[in-house]
């Protein structure tokens, strides 16, 4: 196998490349989710009800969230994995995963 | 007293209509943080920064549904008691619990 | 009425006494959960069976809380309410309703 | 390199293993918290103290579940990339990376 990595064009440098059409719509998505609620906020609707837009907003944000996980998990951490099987350098493969739990801990707080 | 809730205007009727303003620009800073995201993802910036933009923008909507929370209680569910001691009738404070417990049961998942 | 928030006993001062026995039931069953999940690491159990298990117990805390929550708001909240109608001052509901808040916003954390 | 995987000894399946005596200390004091929570109910404690330790359970559970996240990547998915590498089939990768992404999730929620 040449790569579990290998980036299917020279200027897809990034994990989430592939998905990054999904990943562009569903930021617009939640764009106009942010936008509906500074709407409810002008017509002075119900608290409650903003509140459980705010909600789907927050569940929207865990989707590319997780999105952008697993393609770091896949595609960086994976890569680093083989560069360090590679050099013989397991800190290579250790710096990128202690990275992507520092990022997964701010994301549960 | 008058009121614990008596709004300042007739035409503000909710609880968080003093602080609109505020919830207004947290809300335009917050659409503009998704917006940013959204061209992070087109120049293909690194994974682990975009997500942690997506902290930020969690923290940010958390301090919103704080203060639509803490305004509720604040007003509608005062005002609510209010109306169930001087109707007698205790459902009309317990109806605005429930549905205050239902909301912050959504934000907390 | 009498009060909203009357205690049925002269020992019960908080909100969630009457739920206690359920709430104790919730405790035990979650200090049990606690227990099995050490025992899974003694046991050298798979990590994302280990990871599923804390995910319930997540979940079983949230209740508890939200059944804090909503007894607060139900007992000491509203109670604090007819304490600020009754007297004329209403920061006494004014700083019930900061603490909920402030124990909300940490539940979010 | 012989392996970035390799257990220390032949007994020690997971990733977690190594931190075993931590995980049990950690999950040792998790468990005395739920049982002081479980008193404080008994002894009719403020509402708000009690949420107040229910939240330090929930960050206590937290950094257990991050650790757990931690070794899973370092162990579970780089020793199946390792795998994948050896054997050309980037399934045996894949399949940790959903896992481990499925696992977050529900962490989050």
């Amino acid at each position: 196998m040449d790569s579990l990595t290998k980036p299917t064009q020279p200027t897809a440098p990034h994990g989430y490349t592939p998905e990054k059409e999904a990943l562009r719509k569903r930021l617009n998505r939640i764009e106009g989710q942010v936008r509906g609620v500074a709407r409810m906020v002008d017509e002075d609707k119900y608290c409650i009800d903003i509140l459980t837009q705010i909600s789907a907003i927050n569940a929207a944000l865990h989707k590319v969230s997780l999105q952008l996980v697993e393609d770091h998990i896949g595609h960086c951490v994976v890569g680093a994995a083989e560069e360090s099987i590679q050099s013989g350098d397991a800190s290579i493969v250790q710096d990128k995963i202690s990275e992507a739990t520092a990022a997964i801990s701010r994301l549960l707080r």
